[in-house]
């Protein structure tokens, strides 16, 4: 459903016990979203168990109350015991199941489970679903939920939700910047958020190690049809030879992206033996989305991805560049 | 003064001729408010002369009506001769008389003479002046000079006025961004603005070759004092290699600088046979307008910068971080 419902707003003040998860490898907008979320549940006496497979990345770990989310299946399963009825699932900013991450399964069985999202090939899964595809990102559906329970947000959680705000939007400049989202922005200064706190956090942040491996994976970028398409990668090696993760890759395909010939921009990313992770980021020519739905895949049209096993960087490269030429034309 | 005064609303209604001017050098908010303004006053039906030293760099000729620019200082005594009594001088942006460039005398003539900025510096000059020190850009403070003549903006100069604010906020991330200055860019939005658009024109504008100068500048990366001296540098060969100039350049010295143990960010270019320009980026602990004084330079205290020859890369950078080490200390 694309309004938030009554059903939605019902449904979440009359429960008291809270799981809250969110997709895999998750970014700015999935943890800002999650803990603001919690924060507001918290701020109505609920209580709250923030889940995700991996701990916070170094990158996030300004988020405030970054240090109370859990990972371990044992103390979920106790918690989820001792609310026996009364419990709410959410998942929050994931385009579906699979994204859930392994322990997504087990998740899912946690009823009723409601899914709030911005993705717009996301069609909808558990028992009640939010889906606002004209939002920037679930940071700013969180506010409005926050506004629709009648909740004035506090400091902590309206720092998360701007941070998730601001990630998604590549600091306001993405086509889903919208009057709202200023908006949203502006209510959120109001309470206490410091946006050049939050952008030095999210932007100013490289560890020297990251800055080398953008340098190689800089060093990978090869054009394509007359500069249109621009396609960078990372193997594990690089990874390994700097010490670093795939979270540390964020936001590197947006500098392929900024040279102003690249219509499409592809981050080919080795995520283990034969594994393959593909971002895409398209201008206005392109629907990425639609090309990642071939692979498997989704996303938004200016943002979307895939992944691909068992396979070669270079053969995933080749077969999308094929498919994306079709997609560009002449 | 730092209010928006009646005084100067009278000034701007009764008068039927407009000379705009700004500093030397405009950057996007200088050019944005002056255009943006421009736009406004005619609106009202007043005569504009958008002077300009220079035409408007490519940088910024996407900005609506940036051809409409005037550079011709005798087109600019006819249009004074012309209008007589019933003229009115504005500087926009501008923090000093001298930054007016080698025609300021001649536009300071013009009386009465109006200066509308937002630099903290700015002590005021001409007949009557507007000095917001704390908004982002002057483009902010014209959109509420616009709302105080009771006008509606055109998306023309809606446009510019939000191009203005994203150059000075660099995107809404320095401390300057405000609440207001959310609640500005909302209403632009609505006006019909385009976020992406214009950060399109203002960010993703790289050559393919200016990133591949970029990914071998950072090559050179070397960190010193445990990481709190961060090196780059850039050689005659690397520009010729990639066909790229110094003015390719600007804004490397902030990767360095994003590393989160960097204090010292150091950029030594290879400017021609023998001789070296350095710049210098500094966080809170070390003023770096002082070395670079030590060294014949100068510049503020998180930025300056100097020269040298006859001097290779090498040499400079040794002498330098001798100095920086000495002056961070243990």
């Amino acid at each position: 459903m694309k309004v938030l419902s009554e059903s939605l707003l019902d449904a979440i003040r009359k429960t008291d016990n809270f799981v809250l998860a969110t997709h895999i490898n998750p970014d700015g907008d999935a943890l800002g979203s999650l803990l603001g979320l919690a924060g507001i549940l918290e701020s109505m006496g609920k209580q709250v168990f923030r889940y995700l497979e991996q701990p916070v990345s170094p990158l996030y770990d300004f988020l405030p109350d970054s240090d109370l989310v859990e990972t371990d299946m044992e103390k979920l399963a106790g918690f989820i015991r001792q609310a026996g009825d009364n419990i709410l699932g959410i998942s929050l900013d994931c385009g579906d199941r699979q994204r859930l991450g392994q322990n997504g399964p087990e998740l899912l069985r946690i009823r009723p489970f409601l899914v709030i999202d911005h993705h717009k090939g996301n069609n909808g899964f558990g028992d009640l679903s939010w889906i606002a595809s004209e939002r920037s990102s679930t940071g700013e559906m969180i506010f409005d939920l926050a506004v629709a329970l009648g909740l004035t947000i506090s400091e902590k959680s309206a720092v998360a939700l701007f941070a998730a705000i601001v990630t998604d939007t590549g600091s306001f400049r993405y086509e889903s910047t919208s009057a709202h989202t200023f908006d949203v922005a502006r209510q959120l200064v109001e309470l206490g958020v410091r946006p050049d706190h939050i952008s030095r956090s999210i932007y100013d942040n490289f560890s020297v190690e990251r800055l080398q491996l953008m340098q190689m994976v800089l060093a990978t970028m090869e054009m394509h049809h007359d500069g249109r398409i621009a396609v960078i990668s990372v193997t594990r090696e690089m990874l390994d030879h700097t010490g670093c993760t795939l979270a540390d890759t964020e936001n590197f395909i947006n500098l392929p992206r900024a040279v102003i010939s690249v219509e499409v921009a592809v981050f080919l990313k080795e995520t283990g033996e034969g594994m393959v992770s593909v971002s895409m980021r398209a201008k206005d020519s392109c629907d990425v989305a639609n090309i990642a739905s071939r692979f498997g895949g989704g996303g938004h049209r200016n943002a979307a991805g895939f992944r691909a096993s068992p396979v070669t960087l270079d053969e995933v490269g080749d077969r999308l560049l094929s498919v994306i030429r079709q997609e560009l034309g002449h």
